[in-house]
């Protein structure tokens, strides 16, 4: 074949300027909504309604006020709320003066407070009269404290005193509606803070850009294909990977945020019947409680509902049930280092035809990649090769591309860890199935290592729960004299049910193999972080206590 | 109010690397739906169909052949071809193998195209047998002449040879279908090349980036709400702004490509029927051209289509007409340096209840900026400040933002002159609604918008002031219920020449696209200004008149 003459390449390389590049930022999206439907609901909290232009020119004071206060590029706002109008607002107060939110674990102790208030070097934190008690206790154990802002919710009439100098609504009405906010300089530049909950106990700050939480929005609303004037629940905590970016998402679609204090059955669906909700996030425990409720709670809700669940893979029962009731759920999966969810267990439309069980199988994967996220794969962690497509063999969910932080803040060897090899190390252990699906075996700290033999906690607790006494378990590692470890199992049993370790025992070991089956059984409540994650952590210690006492 | 004390700002200026940092491109879109649903249909085009696996492997075949015959960064690959399975590929193979794709107008003449394919430097063409007269004469004229790479549709029985050294099926059999391509080194890397014919008949080389496309594909599906799977029928040609960024975007949403060869009611309602297509885009007068069909083509289509229309306002009866039909209009503006439409005409809910000519007024405005659009305003040139809301103060539709060419090929002033005063500057007249919608007043140069086809006047009068018979000669648009307008010109003879309409007619077809010859001439004096500028707008008036009596 010929080969064409080389010839002078033409200058492509044109420069950016002011009218072909603008740094990427979600900010736009509240302006554009206040632009395009400024008279539509945005956000809604008890008697308090909110329009798209009411909440842009809210945000502009917030801006403004902070401004004021010193706050800057590179200054961390942290704030301790509920899902209110103000967590609602700081997520886009705070960037468009510049500085970084940093929203706290609202169940958080002071000493964790008093610790992330420290390392992120926060100036000023907004606080909920409900959280005065921590935060005095917190703001106390800080060597440079900062100016506390109170919110005092209308719609709370609990104990509490306000704490600070200054409150949020005075806050706003001595700033200025029409201030001309800056985008950032660099898209590049922190636009948020969330430190990890740690199912590990070792917070770290992880650090979001303005570019990523641009393009994680949007790619929340591709995953779930977010319709235009969509109507969203905050059951999801915005302290939770910035509500993994809804924030900004349903500022884009022009959506109607309904805030939401508590997390009770009763009051999310008198909200989806009032405001005919359309969507809504939560881990498994949120849906559990939609599905469990009384009957009656859901009278006169007609519509179906568009439920988003992360944290751990819906049951078939949830999700059979879920769908029986009007809700469909849609399996996501992520990390706090990749903005929340990053992958998406994406429903082939040849699945619709499948019996309820073997969609729940197919559904209680980790899927694939966002689309806008550049890679997911699953790398044997010694050689960073991809696993094969068999289902079998194991190796870590590993990500890399856009929709990833820049780093954990001020621990540039925990970055580097997390980052070696050119890949995010997510600590999640998986198979890869025939489709390409990735589906989690178990954490790599999870797993179980008896005689030589890994044992996937996941397994167990699947051959555990079959068990029709058994509301939830966990497995964990317990020290072993003879094995090294064995599994202790901790298992919560359904109201009313009845059964003996000896047992459950007994029953595990007719569906696992001799090693995989727990040695020991303790019976109880499990411990849970704030987003629903059993604290496996707090069970390890139990179990290793357990094991020292036998 | 008391400011809080400074103190050291944490270092999040934490660095890029590969792992949280890729650079932006649609090509990862083809790769992401290959691996999600290989097995989906992705291009069809008569018999053939083609997965999106097949699709991939096809493209990667294609990139390391280009890259075989020397194609790298900042090569031209240009095309003359129809909506095919080759274009659609083109659009991913070319990037990937570094190059870039000029998509040529296939209604262009050879000296056109001869100029294009030298002031791109274009070192290969692909070009469909139906047009190698055209292109052997094209490539007869050019310095430098590119490789001929031939395209033999088999949906394609008429006139023409193979005119190249190479045939593209061969092209990609030795190819690599596992070919490692590379993203761009940067993302504002030249993906795309568009020759527009502007406005001063000199056409101008828009050149858009791996950036800007990767966003413009996600503001189409976000303007338009378009679903994953959506089906696309391909009436928009490809060389128009790339299909206005859907060859990507359908790939984004892992879409069926529905391949279209010519621009016909019968073939248009049979594929809509036998692939249940969802989505179409075209200008007026392909929705004209649908809704005019005889109604037994439309029989057998239950579902509803939805399309998109651009190049001028649709008018009510048309709006009205389709959504009689089945047919949903969305409506959206832009131009070749905008990546074709950036605004689009929101919808609002309340407008749903109002009668069909309310809805087709206010559907007829050009409406608001995408909203990954930084800016889309009117503003007084003068002064460049916005026009007040008040749906009368004229002023000049302007654009910054991500979605905007680089600039001009090897044009630096061009460039410098549509980018004057920090704005892009349309050339469109337009007022701002109470609403703060758009809405074209008038278009400030003189272009000709006939079949979704910009025709510039100065050229069509440079053709016809090159007729010895002719002492000037002045061209304006022509109401055509066909074409919405048509070249109408005013001709001015030198004294004691004589020529008929249909001879001039003639002379210009020898020189011009068959769409650009006008098809009306008016002889007379033109009528001008005191300082001798002709005065345009009369003549409007007056070919308008004409039109109204034929």
């Amino acid at each position: 074949m010929p080969n064409p003459r080389p010839r002078r390449r033409p200058a492509f390389t044109l420069d950016k300027n002011q009218v072909n590049f603008a740094a990427l930022t979600p900010l736009t999206f509240l302006r554009w909504s206040a632009h395009v439907c400024p008279n539509r609901l945005a956000v809604v909290h008890g008697t308090r309604l909110f329009t798209w232009q009411d909440t842009y020119m809210r945000c502009r004071r917030l801006a403004s006020s902070l401004v004021r206060l010193g706050i800057g590029p590179g200054d961390t706002v942290a704030a301790m709320l509920h899902n209110t109008p103000e967590m609602y607002e700081l997520h886009f107060g705070v960037p468009m003066a510049g500085g970084v939110l940093n929203a706290l674990n609202i169940r958080l102790d002071p000493d964790s407070i008093a610790l992330m208030l420290n390392h992120a070097g926060a100036r000023v934190v907004v606080c909920d009269r409900e959280f005065s008690g921590v935060m005095a206790a917190a703001v106390g154990k800080v060597d440079d404290p900062p100016l506390v802002i109170d919110v005092d919710d209308p719609e709370y009439a609990g104990p509490g005193t306000r704490l600070g100098q200054t409150e949020y609504e005075a806050l706003l009405a001595a700033g200025d509606p029409q201030y001309l906010w800056n985008p950032p300089l660099d898209e590049w530049d922190a636009i948020a803070l969330n430190y990890t909950s740690g199912t590990t106990g070792n917070p770290k700050g992880v650090v979001y850009s303005h570019r990523g939480a641009y393009l994680n929005a949007i790619a929340d609303i591709l995953a779930w294909r977010l319709p235009r004037y969509a109507v969203y629940l905050w059951t999801l905590p915005m302290f939770h990977c910035n509500g993994w970016c809804f924030p900004w998402a349903i500022a884009a679609v022009t959506g109607t945020n309904i805030c939401l204090r508590k997390v009770e059955a009763g009051s999310i669906f008198s909200l989806i019947r009032q405001y005919q909700v359309t969507h809504y996030c939560g881990a498994p425990i949120v849906h559990n409680t939609l599905l469990h409720a009384p009957a009656q709670l859901r009278e006169g809700i007609g519509h179906r509902v568009q439920g988003m669940v992360a944290g751990a893979a819906p049951p078939a029962a949830t999700l059979a049930g879920m769908e029986r009731i009007g809700f469909d759920l849609t399996h996501v999966y992520g990390l706090a280092e990749v903005y929340g969810p990053a992958t998406v267990c994406v429903k082939q439309q040849e699945w619709d035809s499948l019996p309820v069980e073997d969609r729940a199988a197919r559904n209680a994967r980790q899927g694939v990649r966002y689309v806008l996220e550049e890679e997911a794969a699953v790398l044997d962690p010694a050689t960073m090769q991809p696993v094969p497509w068999d289902g079998e063999t194991i190796g870590e969910i590993m990500f890399r591309g856009n929709i990833m932080m820049k780093g954990y803040l001020n621990d540039p060897q925990a970055t580097a860890d997390a980052f070696a090899g050119g890949w995010f190390h997510s600590g999640d252990l998986a198979v890869v199935d025939a489709d390409g699906y990735m589906k989690i075996r178990d954490r790599s700290k999870d797993v179980i290592i008896s005689g030589g033999e890994s044992i996937s906690s996941l397994e167990v607790e699947d051959a555990i729960c079959h068990h029709p006494a058994v509301l939830a378990a966990a497995v964990v590692a317990q020290p072993d004299p003879k094995w090294g470890e064995a599994p202790c199992a901790f298992v919560e049993l359904t109201p009313g049910a009845q059964i003996t370790e000896r047992e459950l025992i007994e029953y595990c070991r007719s569906r696992l193999a001799h090693f995989k089956t727990p040695k020991t059984i303790v019976f109880g409540q499990l411990p849970k972080t704030a987003t629903g994650k059993i604290q496996k952590y707090a069970l390890r210690a139990r179990a290793r206590s357990v094991a020292a006492i036998e």
